[in-house]
């Protein structure tokens, strides 16, 4: 069964999207082989439902719209829902559920983690295997952040670096 | 004449000490060339009044305790003060007075801001040339951020990467 991962692009000052959730800002530095590389590991998603799942359209895919099970984390109760070619399951039952689901659906393939909340509410709950960032040359100075707060630090060991044009990207196990 | 850089080390999510100022997190991850490199080149360093200024003593310097002239950005005048062989001078006419005043004492070497408001307030005020960053393999989950607020982004460059141990160390140039 493959690795749970947190993927972004982050700006240098710790932030991946602007308030607004735009996150337009990172597509000018391309994007590197690590990238390419980490998307095909992809079997299945998990994401939050702000922004992206309820308010998904054909036109405005999470994630690359990458063709993979997608579970939607929310409170909300409602049926799976297929656009642009992705389904998206919706997960009442909290954010371990919506993993051991994803991780199901993934089977040899790894869960992709999308989203800041997501993202936090799997590195307090222990459930996170890998990080891959990729670092932007960038101060954006404000906007959603990658951590807003945690409640304990998360050691990580620091296992890919890779540096193409301007895009530094790191990817990190974490030590548990 | 020298640059001006922030030379900080920061968290995976952006915080470079815990809310009680506490950065020895931070020293566990040793040092690198990089960080020896940028030291040398320092000729004064500008740092603000929390925690460190007005609270240093011999036992506590700030910056590794380096032997150069120290301009502290206060709202309260004072005479300047000799401790630990450092000479710390009071600056109350703002953070564009303290730099024009340690790229003078700086002579042709480079002048290192020290601390979060600092670096913020030279970011926004369009004085910093470079950025130092010695990223930890850590996700620190909360405390003082490197950035908590800026009006507008800052284009960077990296010019530099050095990864020695679990550090990863990125020299950036300020996009003008």
């Amino acid at each position: 069964m493959g690795n749970v991962f947190i993927h972004l692009v982050m700006s240098l000052d710790g932030f991946i999207a602007r308030h607004d959730d735009d996150s337009s800002w990172m597509f000018k530095y391309g994007s590197d082989e690590m990238a390419g590389r980490t998307m095909k590991e992809v079997g299945a998603v998990v994401l939050g439902n702000g922004g992206l799942g309820e308010g998904v359209t054909k036109d405005r895919l999470p994630y690359g719209g990458i063709n993979v099970p997608q579970f939607v984390v929310t409170h909300h109760a409602r049926s799976p829902l297929t656009t642009g070619g992705l389904t998206f399951t919706f997960v009442t039952e909290g954010i371990e559920r919506a993993v051991a689901l994803a991780k199901e659906a993934a089977g040899d393939k790894s869960v992709a983690l999308i989203g800041a909340s997501i993202d936090q509410q799997c590195l307090k709950a222990g459930l996170v295997d890998e990080i891959v960032i990729h670092l932007a040359p960038l101060v954006l100075g404000d906007g959603v952040r990658f951590v807003d707060h945690l409640d304990s630090q998360v050691e990580l060991k620091r296992e890919e670096l890779v540096s193409t044009g301007q895009i530094t990207s790191l990817r990190f196990s974490v030590v548990k």
